[in-house]
């Protein structure tokens, strides 16, 4: 059995519906399908979801929704003319809005989840009807009958381990289940959202409690490919790739899959398949927990910008233990995530993304480092990429390190830190954002382009 | 004015001394002498040091010390006879000696720091009876007296920071200051010792103190070596290097200075002279705040090995705000302090040093950190060794990695690790054990001798 997940751009529209339906049909395993909230039809459309988010905020602000809510609306009924589906499901979805918009607002982050949650839930039944329109046994799943449980965090709620035990009674529910994405229940039985594109989270948990064979994610893109598309033009497409690698290359930029929906699949140990609706005889790309290394040692390669980093040296730091513990816990006072600690002998470098390090937060940081480390030199430096090659076959491949750092040298790009853990999956170069595009390019042609010439 | 330590081996023998005396006076600047206590005048031979704590041993636990002290005092006699010095010092030396013996032993740290001590403060005495005796205006300092302050931490003290302006009024003194290295007094008066090899301190201490424009520091090696002879055969002599190379150099197996000598000197911006007492015309190697990078980007080239890493690795590490902070606070709970933290995304390594590291504390730390930390993986690998490639001139040349990289490949070493930091002073390498000496020779080949080819 498999479990299948359509994303926003997949059912956006009744033709997209029609090759869903196709899909799901022309293999008997597929058995769930999860339904994410209709997406964009074109470029400059407005996903059913941020509607609803704008729809919510009105609300909570006792401003006049009507508008939005009718454009809501309208996005279903046009589907549902377009699929000739009845009437009747659009007047449920009416209700079922209106009832959520006419709601409780006392907890305004409760009341957005209820509402962002109705974008998946309505148009889980839509889809539901028009399955069931063409003949076939399809059942709307409610999450909460199923057993969806999650912790009470609006936003960014977590399953809750006992759901995949409750889960796994719907292998024993007959015709094809229809699940919506992105929310389940608290033990309370309110709605609490997974965080933004948390129908992949959805999927990944049924795969797990369902324990089938194989999760299907079935997106807009053929494959994931082995370099970003708008650095380097027609790029490899990866066939297979580790969890692990997906995961890497996920964190610096590829936004394929959401980073979390991997877990529950990943901890199953049931591969991930990532296809594309509109060609659906693409092979995609399959996610696993082990793979052969015949693809060479480097898998892809990945890279973001917006980091900075807060360089200190102290001499004889080395001696001092809980320095660097020290360290941590002022930026973690702030709130602060770091991604590296790259460190010399009397220096360490912490490496942050900088969206979230602000000016004053700088000064206030720099000063409490100074004045309570007693540090020789504080240096804060923006403007940061990040770039990573990522591939299990490094792990014992000797001579990676050399071909990386001479295809960088011959690109004239320098090497501001370099940062290789003992689990070696990925190799992670830190250069300057005008030196980023420059260095994938030069990396890429090191590791992927080379073998043809 | 300068500040001139001489080390044990240089103040060995009555002919060392006599080397010594004559290199003082073959220079006005040279008004401070710091002596160390007597070193070995042959491979088999004991150093007092040695022989004082061992003597401080046996009184402590009530045994016969009668034959140690006379072994102790046989060397200054043995030195007195061949410096035809008067036997009145070796009375004042011998008084010395049993008066600390016999002092009180209520508190055996305390005891033995006043023991070891006198090893220094009587050769002091015993040298400046030489000079004396030859003529010249000499005089034994007191370090108490010329306020010397350190905390009182029996065998690891730390200079107190008033010292420096006390210690700024031996300017004013007249003739050749000898001045005992190794010790210092506390507020109460009591003595208390630097760590092992302290002499190297308390010259440091004095320039610092007295702002003079040179430490030099005599040994019985040329110069510092680019790599360790004992790995590679007649390597190139560092003529300049900065306080920073010479401190990473120095963390991984250069040991011609004790580390915590360059602070004071380094504070005050202070060059420190390596020089050989038994060829004092080599000109030695210099250590300074900033050279030039005309020598290549790379200085030296060092490595240490028993080392050992902790690797963890958890599915979305890189969310959890404080995980880092956590991680190290359990190896702080166990007095562990770490060398180094390099990182992937969802994985982490602890690099430490082994001989802290026992096997039941690794059983206990492992089940800790899967247990409070929830991580998926921890795996615990001994047996490392870490390569430094030292040098300031690798800040922005680019191509040094790709070339260090490219070497250990050719030389068939597998890179288990790679830290550089952003301030690029060095690089860092971990390989196994078995794989450093041909690591290190590679890495000189490409950085050192290529050039010669």
């Amino acid at each position: 059995m498999k479990v299948v997940k359509f994303g926003g751009s997949s059912l956006a529209s009744g033709k997209q519906i029609e090759k869903v339906f196709q899909i799901v049909l022309s293999d008997m395993e597929r058995k769930v399908v999860v339904v994410s909230a209709p997406g964009k039809r074109f470029a400059a459309d407005h996903k059913v979801t941020d509607l609803l988010i704008e729809c919510a905020e009105q609300c909570l602000l006792n401003l006049d929704s009507r508008e939005l809510y009718e454009r809501i609306i309208e996005r279903y009924s046009s589907i549902a003319k377009e699929l000739k589906v009845s009437d009747e499901v659009i007047k449920d979805i009416e209700d079922d809005l209106l009832g959520r918009l006419n709601g409780d607002k006392s907890q305004p982050a409760e009341f957005m989840d209820l509402v962002k949650a109705s974008g998946e839930d309505n148009h889980a039944k839509l889809v539901a009807a028009y399955f069931q329109q063409q003949g076939v046994e399809a059942h709307y799943v409610n999450p909460k009958d199923a057993g969806l449980f999650v912790s009470p965090d609006p936003g960014n709620a977590q399953v809750l381990p006992e759901s995949y035990d409750m889960l796994y009674a719907l292998n024993e529910r007959s015709g094809i289940l229809i699940f919506p994405g992105f929310f389940g229940y608290s033990k309370e039985g309110k709605v609490y959202t997974f965080s933004r594109s948390g129908s992949d989270v959805t999927g990944s948990i049924l795969a797990n409690g369902l324990k089938v064979n194989l999760y299907e994610n079935f997106t807009d893109v053929d494959a994931v490919y082995s370099v970003n598309p708008s650095i380097v033009g027609c790029p490899k497409e990866v066939k297979v790739l580790t969890y692990r690698e997906m995961r890497e290359l996920s964190y610096a930029g590829f936004t394929v899959l959401h980073d979390e929906a991997l877990v529950p699949a990943f901890k199953a140990g049931i591969p991930v398949q990532i296809k594309n609706t509109n060609n659906p005889l693409a092979p995609g790309t399959r996610i696993v927990s082990e793979r052969d290394n015949t693809n060479g040692p480097v898998i892809g390669i990945a890279s973001d910008h917006g980091f900075c980093s807060i360089y200190v040296s102290k001499y004889l730091m080395n001696r001092e233990v809980g320095f660097g513990r020290k360290l941590l816990a002022i930026l973690e006072s702030f709130g602060l995530s770091y991604e590296h600690i790259p460190s010399g002998i009397d220096d360490i470098s912490i490496i942050l993304r900088e969206n979230q390090f602000t000016a004053s937060m700088e000064t206030e940081i720099k000063n409490r480092i100074e004045i309570e480390l007693h540090t020789d030199e504080v240096v804060i430096e923006r403007g940061l990429a990040l770039i990573m090659v990522v591939g299990e076959g490094m792990r014992h491949n000797i001579g990676t390190t050399a071909k990386a750092s001479k295809a960088l040298a011959e690109a004239n790009v320098n090497i501001e830190m370099i940062n290789q853990g003992s689990s070696e999956v990925s190799m992670m170069f830190g250069v300057k954002e005008v030196d980023e595009k420059r260095a994938v390019r030069a990396l890429y042609e090191e590791f992927f382009a080379a073998v043809t010439v």
